[in-house]
């Protein structure tokens, strides 16, 4: 996550990318969300019969597996992002005000 | 999407936001993964009943709660990468090869 | 699930709910399959930060509210069966048969 | 859906087929809650890029493969409600009721 423009560089590759094979009208807002939860799913399918612990030590292969299900999760939703003219950035800073409110921190001495 | 460190100071961020409410020991990347799947759904209820044209032109209002269900989204796949230290970046882009490779652009003069 | 024709009877009753509100046009396969992957989340939701146990130990209230939850799913998953022309019992008496040969029982003396 | 007794049936059939492969440990509401939804997942798969008209109107091939994906859906909803102690028919049937009441029929001259 090192370099400035990182996240609109990427957006614009994935701009690119379905440009590319003429995706643009398969990629509604729509589809996109169907696409996104499918990827989500396949990222659950990895955790549905382990124990809590088993998902927090991971053989390095599932791991690897994991990675590139978050990475099309991920992809999926920066370009349902970027269709809808949305900022990921932006809209979760925004909703981390909201969740703040909804969610009160616990005192200092209490955590 | 502007700033430098904007990713990584909102994973920083989600870091403090789950201490400040000592919800660590629930965000296993199991947990995380039922969370943010549950989200994506939020954000699908949105599109179920469109026609992929009304899809593509929200009414404001709409597209006021889809960016908030796009920011869970996120929230819950960042705070999930994190938790199982991969960068998000970095694993979309080494995705994005793959997925060229399995998914050829058209050529030019077809596009 | 005593009577005979139940499974039939709610189908019809399904059928017959829809037609009363004009809902035909809106239950095409692709928005069923989003309404039902809505409601299997809400499923979700509420096992998301439980332990193992807990999940096999509901309150009186979680477990009504969880009731409805499996009831709605069905429904839609019920409803989609219908307009696809899929018989669900047939349906899963054929794919348990799949399942049987990918996933062997283990030798009785090991059960 | 001819027989009496034929959900009943299946339900006991699905029991044996954990006992002898001695899933009973991974059946956890939680767990079954992720396996279904991931299910609901692979059977959004099949639409995500189809048009609403494509979706009531599945080739051969592709209809055999959904109706695959609804047995492994609603196999997983039958077994987590045996699991909890829910039946599916009785628990469809109260929910009926409460969606009368939330989204009243259209008067019969307006249908």
């Amino acid at each position: 996550m090192e370099s400035k423009q990182s996240l609109t560089d990427l957006r614009d590759a994935l701009r690119r990318f379905a440009a590319e094979r003429r995706w643009e009208v398969f990629h509604t807002p729509k589809n996109l969300a169907m696409a996104m939860i499918v990827e989500a799913a396949e990222l659950v399918e990895h955790f549905q019969w382990l124990t809590p612990e088993q998902s927090m030590a991971l053989p390095a292969e599932v791991h690897a597996e994991v990675r590139d299900e978050i990475a099309d999760t991920f992809i999926y939703l920066l370009r349902m992002a970027d269709v809808l003219e949305i900022d990921l950035i932006d809209a979760a800073r925004d909703k981390m005000v909201k969740n703040a409110l909804k969610y009160p921190a616990l005192p200092a001495d209490l955590r």
